[in-house]
This record gives C-alpha cells, sequence and structure tokens, in this order.
C-alpha cells in the first residue's frame, strides 16, 4: 500500500494553534509534512524572499509527522517543500491554515494562507487553504477541524481535476449550530483604512493600520461573505488569470499602436 | 485651472532608478506625490504591514514634487498615501515602476510593483504598473519612459471607466526597435525553483530561490509573454475575481450540503 502523503503549511507560524488542529484532523488521511514559517506571517499575500537566504529547520520527525520551521514567507515554505523537501516523493494533498481570521472575498488577495495554497495549485496537487473567521488567539477550532476533514474527504475521493485551489472558510459558530457547506463565488468589496497614529518615545509619528472591509454587494447570496454570515463554511476555487477579459478590446482601441 | 495630482510608488524603493525615470516622464502631466519603500521591497505582492508600525519620511518638498519614503511594503505605501496623506485630495491618477524586471504573466502575482497598483485601482482612480523586462542595476529604461508616458496620456485623455488597473510591460529593446503597444492578455504558466545551496560560516545550510518561468503556451499570440518577446509592450487590464466560475457546478456537487 501506497501511503497518502499530505503537506500542510500556514502563515500564522508553526506554533500557531489553527494548524495544530489541522494536524490532528488530517493525520488519518496520510503521512503529514509540515513546512511552515519560523514566526507570523499574516498579510503576506504571495510574497517570496528574493534578498535574503532562507533556512530550514527540522522540529519534529515521529511515525506519520514531520514538521520543519523555515525562515521565509508561506508561499517560500511551498517552494520549499515541493521544489526541495519532497521533490522525489508524490503529494497528494497541499493544505494551509487553519487561519486565525476570514480570508473571504478580496482578503484571498492579501492572505499569506491563501498565497500558500495558491502557489500549491501551481504543482497540480489539490490544494486547499482553510480560515476561521476569527482572529482571537483562543478561538474555537472545533468546528473549523470538522469541516476541513470533510472537504479533505471528499477531495480526496472525488478527485476532481487540477489545479484545482479552494479557498474555505469556516463561521465562528459551535459545531451544532454549523449550517453546512456552500460552493460559492467571491464577494465584491474593498477595504478602506483609518489609520491608527501614536508618537513613539524618541517623539516620532507612526501609524498602525486599522481597516475595514466594505461589501459591495451585501445582498447577494451566491457569496462567501453571505455564506459566512449566515452559518455556513464558503468554498470558493481559485483561478489565477487576472486578465480582465470584458475590457480587451476596448482597451485595445484606446492603446493598441 | 484644478493641476493633475498624479500618485506613483514601487516595490524597489524610493531611490530606485526606474521611479525616478518615472517621476521625470510623468512631470509634464501634473503635481507628483510619491510614497515609496524605503527600500528593496521585491517580490512582496499584495502583502501589508500587520503586525508593525508604519513609519513616513519626507523626502523632497519642491514645485510640483513631494517625496515620501515609508518603512512598509508598496501595498502599504498606497495605503498610506490614499488614505492618510492624500485624503483630502482628488487623486486623478496612480502609477507603480518602473520596476526592474518584467511583471507579466503570472509574476503578476508575486510583483509588489502590480500589488501597489492592483490596490490603487481600489481608490477609483486608474492605476498603471509599470515594469521593464530587465532586472540588472543599469537597465535602461530610455522606451520604458516613453511608453509610460504615452500610455498615461491616452489614459488620462480616454478617461476609461474606472476601476481600472493595467499590467505594462516593456520590452529590453532600444526606442528604435519598439515595435508598439497591444493590450493582451495574461499568459499561463508557472515558476519551478531550483535552489541554490550553501554553508554559512556556523555551518548551517541555506537557500536562495533561483526559479524559471515555465511557459504553457508558448506559440499563443495574444498574450503578454509573446508580446514582450517580439518587442511590444504588453498591456493586460487586471480584475480581482478569483473565482474560477467555469467549476463552481461541478464542485457544488461535490461539496455542498
Amino acid at each position: 500500500m501506497n501511503e497518502r502523503l499530505i503537506f500542510l503549511t500556514n502563515d500564522d507560524g508553526v506554533g500557531a494553534r489553527g494548524l495544530a488542529r489541522l494536524i490532528e484532523v488530517l493525520r488519518p488521511f496520510g503521512h503529514i509534512v509540515v513546512v511552515a514559517p519560523d514566526g507570523a506571517r499574516s498579510g503576506m499575500s504571495h510574497a517570496i524572499t528574493m534578498n535574503a537566504p532562507l533556512f530550514l529547520r527540522k522540529l519534529r520527525d515521529e511515525p506519520g509527522l514531520e514538521v520543519y520551521a523555515c525562515s521565509g514567507t508561506p508561499v517560500d515554505c511551498v517552494k520549499m517543500a515541493l521544489d526541495h523537501l519532497l521533490v522525489d516523493r508524490r503529494v497528494d494533498l497541499i493544505c494551509s491554515g487553519i487561519n486565525h481570521g476570514s480570508n473571504a472575498a478580496i482578503n484571498v488577495l492579501y492572505s499569506g494562507t491563501m498565497g500558500a495554497a495558491i502557489e500549491g495549485g501551481f504543482y497540480n496537487v489539490p490544494s486547499i487553504g482553510f480560515s476561521l473567521d476569527d482572529h482571537s488567539l483562543d478561538a474555537d477550532f472545533e468546528a473549523a477541524g470538522l469541516v476541513a476533514a470533510e472537504i479533505v474527504s471528499r477531495i480526496l475521493d472525488a478527485r476532481p481535476a487540477t489545479p484545482l485551489c479552494l479557498n474555505v472558510n469556516v463561521p465562528k459558530v459551535r459545531p451544532e449550530d454549523f449550517k453546512g457547506i456552500r460552493v460559492c463565488r467571491q464577494c465584491r468589496g474593498h477595504w478602506r483604512e483609518d489609520f491608527f497614529r501614536r508618537q513613539n518615545p524618541l517623539g516620532h509619528e507612526y501609524f498602525w493600520l486599522t481597516g475595514a472591509f466594505k461589501n459591495a454587494e451585501p445582498d447577494a447570496t451566491d457569496t462567501d461573505e453571505w455564506a459566512l454570515a449566515h452559518g455556513y463554511a464558503s468554498v470558493v476555487p481559485i483561478q489565477v488569470d487576472l486578465t480582465d477579459h470584458a475590457r480587451l478590446e476596448t482597451l485595445g482601441g484606446v492603446l493598441d499602436r
């Protein structure tokens, strides 16, 4: 028998509780290899480390589980795993998370969790990013773990065509209040920042980002934001062609020469 | 008369030659405000700084030109400018670049230049990322500057509907060998890494990313990669709905419950 190999990463760092929960619920599905950042890398998007060396350190090696810490970004972790550490082994599934905080709607663009999941999709292995709609350090990952296990089980059984990348977000609910899983589309909207301003002890002003999400279609019922707000886990299939195909022709009239 | 206000940023840092060239060619179009990273931030994608304070420092203030350095990422620079520094002023155009290196094809996802341009598009102002297909420090920005000026002129005249974000890439050619401007779509493909491995003086192994781009459609003639390879500047209109709409239905059959 060929045991499955499942690669995990995240953006909250190798010690994060969301990752521990993901390891726990996915161990029954196969051999787990984790390469995760050596500290928090939230908001790192699809960033890669171009101007610094990367270090990789083995933290655990036990039956069914290997854990490594990497000094880079979440996307670096995926590249280190798939193009170096596991380059001679067949990887059956890539998962990222479980993130502390929602990555629904336009958050997919800022998210290190989803940066890693999207990069994973480039290796022709089903790749899934999991996030819980709760930023707090003591967030309850009970329901999110159950959702992750169920989605992984269905994807491993159904073997959908690759490349496949899913953005899964789980509402902040107890398992008994969970409504179900909905495949949906990314909600339109954007963030506006209200900078928090203070002075440091030297008298220099500094700023922190403190934004708010503006939902551009609060009444649409087929979006990830709607699903989350109504107790469902949202699943958005992800593609990476950013071309605005509808505008090619009119812009050609303005710019081609 | 209301002078135009043009906001500029980049990912190579406030001192980069590509930014200097962009300032030079765009000054005739209006008042320029630059907020750019205080050092190189290549490969930062759409990253934001969540766990550290941001500092903003004025470097120049002269007729027609204000320049600030920001301690954050390219996207942080856009947010600092549009939601803080310029919040009471009407911005007419946002440009990012000129980047040292191509951001065609899937590079759009890793690029700090394009992260900033995409963020700029969220402010309902035409937003354009410019990149030159030449990484070298002494790259020749002559042609790229002319292309930037021409595209900016046409966009300011045509006033296309917003949100509008363009990914412009300029080939490494002398102005006399430049073939023209082509609106095209993002080429499919991905990177594979061949890690460069060395040992540091303490005997610890370290790695550098040294990837190669695999073009998945080298024969297609309507892509940005084709345009660049044939002496044209490529212009790809950008949208940010990552939903793979074609897969919603079949995945719903597998996952909805």
